[in-house]
């Protein structure tokens, strides 16, 4: 009696016996290891690709020689000469096991291959995406057995892939035929199978084996900005990443004024859903050129944004989230075709998975912020922050995840600031102040060179110096804190009281003069009373939105603090604790975790079972409401001061001792925070 | 210990004991009867209806005296003074048992009523729509549980009617919050249930209770005319009937014409789809109009239709459908938004569907032939003819149904006839040839006397006598071959050889003159040696088919023939067994069942089920592909003769004797069969 051969992959492990001669892609199928395959084994695809290992094994106690599998045959050779195969890479569907034999699967030939996402703590991204290609093989029709072409190519589905319940749109049919027979009744397909039911859609067909990729976009709808990652579906690998403004600023700046525009002007939400949809269009056809590929490639897209962009994305008046109880017109995550939003730039069969909605203020960028960042799997109480417009604010741990949105309004983002501007080339980003001399120097967005280094006007002569953006207002503010500058109430000091010249009167309040570029015809850069007095605004809603989410856990402080969003990855974190921003956190504690709810589009658009997840994952989240939680209030005009005095700040009073100053006017009607103070008294 | 009231409610028989004040539509449910109701029970929609029956019941065994339900309340006193309650009648949920009663639930009170259709063989349609209203009261929103109006409206579904999987779409989304705060959280919704899944769309919302109705289309699509029928959806009813020409027919009178038109012109098919499309709205308003309904209301529609009007309706190319193998795009059964095919004069949200086709040349048209008359249920061999510009074909009982499409060409019709027409008022449509005179005398449509009555001349001044309809030359060949005037193989004789004066010569052939209007500046309308050869030439084809799905049967007769179509209604079985249209019968088993493929259509708008069932068995029905098999061809070189000569028509000669008659002209070079029997030789 012969023993058959074993066969053991890697890195998975599994191992089994199998008659000499089995392919090692039937062998890989047979286990369960995980072996891409688009041609079905045919040798036409190469996404099979193994590397056999010879030599000794013993660690799977299997010594292997060359002559292990099969010899190298006419399909590899042909393969190998028209496009190349690594060295030391076999076809799995081609090379045929001979005797016992370790053979490991690259990376790259696994269809749930990982993707490194940057941050250091992040996990990786499981491929998994709804939308794949198969190739195969259908059988001609036949006037004895009469079922259509579309009857026979699922047919050819579920006995070459076992896949069921295949439907195609009428647009769809109008192409299977061409192709069927321009194929030679060899076609490839794309299929989206839907995560709630178990239908496979067909996207789109291609003669023949399609080598042209499959992309998805990966869409932020922020209130200001809409970001976006052109991501290719088999690597993961992003391919494109492109942001523009969001055409909707012109009917507000931010959310409740468009809110407000639809109430007071018919058929206003149809115009800021046209504006966002048209704008949808040239991003997607902007970023396919910039990626060099055919936008029609393009066969999913995924949705993050906040619920007022989220209806009127979708078409839906949000008028009803413009006042309590703020209810949503569907919370529940969607799934529909991408035409039903007039996106008509990508594939017309494209599928759009919008993330569920938390709740009426907490919409489906902090769902994809929990994604993200899994506070929900943190043994840690961790508070993550998404800081825009509107700022996203989730805490939470294995044993309970909350969640808020509180309206810090644009002033992080540099609008509503006196000298401000958004992030862009010219833009101060980076600020310091010499305790001492009261003296700045900072860093402008374009240059790595701060302004008292050698070559600085240089560097900046292109650009300018422009004005000052979100990072940078929050640094000067809070390096005015530090500088004595500002007392703690947030009121900046005359000449006479900080003892510098850079304290210019500004109506009945004080100035801090950063940058004067009058001289060659540039702005004079400030940072006036009323920008600390916006900053305060800001800075006290996100607090209190955090301090509210940390009542209703219970808790007087978390383990760890991550700030997320695109302004999130430029903060310093110090300066933010200055600010009193966040609740006190050991610094080291403090990450910055990008641009979460992006990722979180980026986790949804490549792996299905995310969105099962998320889905989920939200249906447990505890919803907190800010508007109407007279705790927020309360909150809120505690926090104004800088840093707020509620609650105590060990961990930033373990790095830095804020000076004790204080400010006397002799009246605070224009004073940052008195007027709330009183109100709250 | 006292016993519950037993409560028998009738027409079911179902009993049951309750506790006393249990409301009648309560235990209605809890038994399974067929009581329907659309508010729920909230005394608002009056569907419950139920007659109790008072008096000795001993069939029941239950004694009922007045009293046996609750006092008439205010909520029934309140409906009956506003619309009006028939005598008798009681709302079944407010009407509470309090002792042994037997209840009626009429049949306008039944969900699944039965309608009664014409044809006297016919089975009733039992009602089961796809479509269904019902008045739902949603939970109003809350900042504690924020969810979705949508998810809660999804909730009320649950709990108040126990439905699952409820989804709709944008558009429907953006009526969904007005109509909610419209109603005071009270709404009716039209949901649709797909058959082959579990999901429900919510077609439409109105606040409160929505009392318009619902109703659907059925609609016969043929390659000549589109016949519609608007039915009301809760009572079976049909409200209006309409029909128009089919705007395609000017790319090409038959099938094949408008395949070469597709063929031949880019982009050629996408001109019909639009024409035919276009109709189809027009048709939509104008059936809603003449029914005095809102159009919007109109939420379903199914389509039967030959296959390549199927493709044409759906948008699919059929130039395949042009040459062997004759492979459909898509030969299942389609259900899919009526939006897709641009259906814009319905409700946005209506839902289509498509009936299955059989094979490329035996469509949904066949299909609904087969759902109409059910020959798989048939004990009896049935066949069943569909008469059109191609002939639909099915043959069957209970142990196999076949069927095939047979190319008649439009000769049945009036088209390709010297003095043709369509069935209009002026149009000859029955004749009579008196044998020893040779004399004719006819009716035409718009009038119910012959032309040989007084007052025929004056009944017909207004239309004139403008042609022959299909029903009249086959009427006027049968009676000419009756009468003497035509030997077996088609040919008309001479004067000389006839003995009448209207045996006129045509060229090198002889035409019979059936009515000279030339005096009153009117037609001469004579029955050419051509026309007859397109009567031989379709009958041969219809016959020829049949005579196929026999020899696959491998029988030699049928028990029955059903005659179907706009057509098959009008025909006289006589002159169709005279022509060897049909095989032969005993004459009282050949039966007219009107157009059953608009019946199918209405059985499958009405009755869901239905979907399923004709979907399983057009699966299981053999199908038979005249256009290669040659035995077609020899059946219709063979049928050639009037009536054939292959098959023995004994039940024919039981009734009436064919003169035998044979006229030699001396050469057949204009001879209606004898090519074909050449060839066949």
């Amino acid at each position: 009696m012969t023993t058959d051969p074993l066969v053991v992959f890697t890195p998975s492990g599994k191992r089994g016996r199998f008659p000499a001669g089995t392919p090692v892609l039937t062998a890989a199928r047979q286990l369960g290891v995980d072996l891409d395959s688009v041609c079905g084994g045919r040798g036409i695809c190469s996404k099979c690709q193994i590397t056999p290992s010879y030599g000794e094994f013993p660690k799977h106690g299997v010594s292997v020689a060359d002559g292990a599998l099969s010899e190298w045959n006419a399909v590899e050779q042909r393969y190998d000469d028209k496009r190349g195969l690594k060295p030391g890479r076999r076809l799995g569907c081609q090379a045929q096991i001979v005797s016992d034999v370790v053979i490991d699967v690259p990376p790259e030939s696994q269809v749930h291959k990982q993707v490194i996402r940057k941050a250091a703590s992040a996990r990786a991204i499981t491929m998994a995406p709804a939308t794949r290609l198969y190739f195969i093989e259908v059988t001609e029709p036949d006037m004895q057995e009469p079922t259509g072409d579309l009857e026979r190519l699922a047919q050819a589905l579920k006995a070459q892939w076992e896949i069921d319940s295949v439907t195609a749109d009428l647009s769809l049919m109008g192409k299977l035929q061409p192709a069927l027979r321009k194929g030679k009744w060899q076609v490839t397909v794309a299929l989206h199978k839907g995560h709630r039911d178990s239908a496979h859609r067909i996207i789109d067909i291609w003669p023949g084996l399609h080598e042209g990729g499959l992309y998805g976009l990966a869409i932020d709808l922020g209130s200001t900005t809409i970001a976006a990652h052109l991501t290719d579906l088999e690597t993961g690998e992003v391919k494109a990443s492109s942001g523009l403004m969001n055409p909707q600023i012109r009917f507000g700046e931010d959310l409740m004024s468009r809110v407000s525009y639809a109430m007071m002007n018919s058929g206003g939400d149809k115009e800021m859903t046209g504006a966002v949809r048209s704008a949808l269009n040239d991003l997607t056809s902007a970023i396919a050129d910039e990626a060099g590929i055919d936008a029609a490639l393009i066969v999913e897209t995924v949705f993050v944004c906040n619920p007022v962009m989220h209806h009127l994305l979708l078409g839906l008046d949000p008028v009803e989230l413009g006042q309590a109880p703020f209810a949503l017109a569907t919370s529940d995550a969607l799934e529909l075709p991408a035409s039903e939003l007039e996106l008509s730039t990508m594939n017309p069969r494209a599928r759009v998975y919008v993330l569920p909605c938390i709740a009426g203020h907490v919409g489906a960028d902090a769902a994809a912020v929990a994604l993200s960042e899994e506070p929900g799997r943190s043994e840690d109480l961790v508070l993550v922050v998404d800081v825009g417009t509107n700022a996203e604010i989730v805490l939470g741990n294995t044993t309970r995840v909350l969640a808020c949105s509180s309206p810090t309004g644009p002033a992080f983002e540099g609008a509503q600031i006196s000298s401000g501007q958004r992030a862009a080339p010219g833009a101060i980003e980076r600020v310091e102040i010499d305790p001492a001399t009261k003296e700045p120097r900072f860093r402008v967005i374009g240059s790595d060179l701060w302004s008292d280094e050698p070559g600085f006007d240089k560097a900046t002569a292109v650009t300018g110096i422009t004005g000052i953006c979100g990072s940078g207002i929050i640094e000067a503010v809070a390096e005015m804190r530090m500088a004595g500058l500002l007392d703690d109430s947030g009121l900046i000091g005359s000449a006479a009281q900080t003892g510098t010249a850079r304290s210019v009167p500004e109506g009945r309040t004080h100035a801090y003069l950063l940058h004067d570029g009058s001289a060659d015809g540039g702005p004079v850069i400030t940072v006036t009373q009323g920008d600390i007095r916006a900053i305060q605004l800001a800075k006290s809603a996100l607090y209190a939105g955090a301090r509210l989410l940390m009542d209703e856990m219970g808790v007087d402080r978390v383990d760890r603090v991550v700030l997320a969003g695109a302004f999130g990855a430029h903060i310093s974190t110090k300066h933010a604790m200055v600010l009193g921003m966040i609740p006190d956190c050991p610094l080291d504690k403090v990450t910055s975790a990008g641009n979460a709810a992006g990722t979180g589009a980026r986790i949804a658009l490549c792996n299905a079972d995310a969105r099962v997840e998320i889905e989920r994952v939200v249906r447990e989240i505890t919803k907190v409401e800010t508007a109407i939680e007279p705790k927020f209030q309360d909150h809120f005009v505690a926090a104004n001061a800088i840093p707020h005095k509620t609650d105590p700040f060990p961990e930033l009073a373990k790095v830095m001792t804020l000076p004790q100053v204080a400010f006397n006017t002799g009246g605070d009607g224009e004073h940052g925070g008195g007027r709330r103070r009183r109100r709250r008294a």
